[in-house]
């Protein structure tokens, strides 16, 4: 998939929203229990009820690795299950990789080609080598850490060397190793003040915004600061969605809320005439 | 495991090996694709061969994670024998997962709850709440990257804020996070100079150094710059051991590569007086 093509799909749906997939076995209704696969189940009606509003999903893979090779199960089946009935949605595996090459290679060939992951979020702190192995394959993603959207982030990514941040070299020096057509990055909501400045350094690239709702961030100022020509934002929300209600109607009431993200998400993409 | 028990190990063994279990299906003798579990019997007959010349070892998680759920078998069949049959191993998943708090949280989980790793590598690029989730389990371990073997090593960890390093600053700022007791860092042999200067501010902590052999770091210069009091070193090395042949002796052969590394580590352990 290109950017052209994920900003045809935000304009189809006039959406740009991303539905986290945090599962935890210990928030699924109670019912779903008595399934074979308890995660997968939920995950799959949470995809069918919200995928009319929503361009992109993103499995949070620790959710899975917490439950081992059941978790892994679980995963492979979730994303199958996305990309054989709706293949225009895009699918990040929110896995945080990087290593050396050689295993950054085995960790690409994880996610991007035995499983049809088009996304994979990577860490940037072992450089260049433990990037480039996931840009490897045709068509796939990497979803680069740039700012990210927790507290933690004030330890090492704002380390300032001559006026450049750690963050703002991530997102300069990166630009030789990819393109817009196949590197993102992740820049937290609750930073939305900083997408004026990182727009300077990359004008045109997507980026996945996590941490609007249970974490805080505005998507107002998300949209205000971060939107570019073609939208340029997946915008992420996990627990708000697929956990806002734990009855029988789990999923309609995901849908309800998705529904209202994309309807806030359609009122911004009007007013920069993008649909 | 406290680090303690870690050095009387490595008196008793004479040896700071760690061996990495970076193990590929490709290269395994072909007389074991036989087995129900090739991958598992491999690291099942080298822990074997190589246990009295080790103190530690530390699959690559990545060479499981492609082999999907299956690759996970093999990895918690491997270390759930480790730790049966040897409890005095320690075993570190080279992971290097880091994330918001709520995700490392399970992260954690996965290795140090459900699996029975002492130890898992960490990437500290989202700082503070991305780490210390991995802490809360007592006697289990964190190894931080701090300067990686690897070329893009230079790319991020080198970016200078007033003459302090990030790699630098990752070792000051974490010792905050945790205690000589459950936090060692990566440190690449290929970087063996700056060994010395990163005792001054890590002078207890014990150092996970990967990139001896195939990445062609010296041992020597490694113990000469990084060893401290009590060793404080593991020294890691993979394919120079378990991919050293590929018959039916494969395993003996390995055992044969991880004495003559150990005993070069007595050298060093006596000219030291440690042993």
């Amino acid at each position: 998939m290109n950017s052209s093509e994920i900003f045809d799909h935000i304009v189809k749906k006039r959406s740009f929203l991303c539905v986290g997939l945090d599962t935890e076995i210990e928030k699924i209704p109670s019912f779903l229990l008595k399934e074979k696969d308890p995660v997968f189940e939920f995950n799959k009606r949470i995809i069918d009820a919200t995928c009319n509003f929503a361009v992109a999903y993103k499995p949070n893979v620790a959710f899975y690795e917490c439950y081992g090779s059941k978790g892994w199960i679980s995963l492979e089946a979730t994303v199958r299950y996305i990309k054989d009935n709706h293949p225009d949605l895009f699918v990040i595996a929110d896995a945080k990789r990087g290593d050396i090459g050689n295993t950054s290679k085995m960790y690409a060939k994880a996610f991007l080609d035995n499983m049809p992951f088009d996304a994979i979020t990577v860490a940037p702190y072992m450089g260049e080598d433990s990037v480039t192995p996931f840009l490897s394959y045709t068509g796939k993603w990497i979803v680069l850490l740039a700012l990210t959207s927790n507290k933690g982030a004030d330890d090492f990514q704002y380390h300032d060397e001559d006026g450049i941040k750690l963050f703002e070299r991530v997102l300069s020096v990166s630009q030789k190793w990819g393109t817009h057509d196949n590197t993102m990055y992740v820049v937290g909501a609750t930073r939305a003040d900083m997408l004026k400045d990182i727009r300077k350094i990359v004008p045109d690239h997507f980026l996945l915004v996590p941490g609007v709702g249970a974490q805080g961030g505005s998507l107002e100022d998300v949209a205000k600061y971060g939107m570019n020509s073609k939208c340029g934002l997946l915008v992420n929300s996990s627990r708000g969605i697929i956990f806002a209600d734990s009855s029988k109607d789990f999923d309609k009431i995901a849908g309800q809320k998705a529904k209202e993200i994309q309807l806030e998400m359609m009122r911004y993409l009007n007013e920069r005439n993008l649909i």
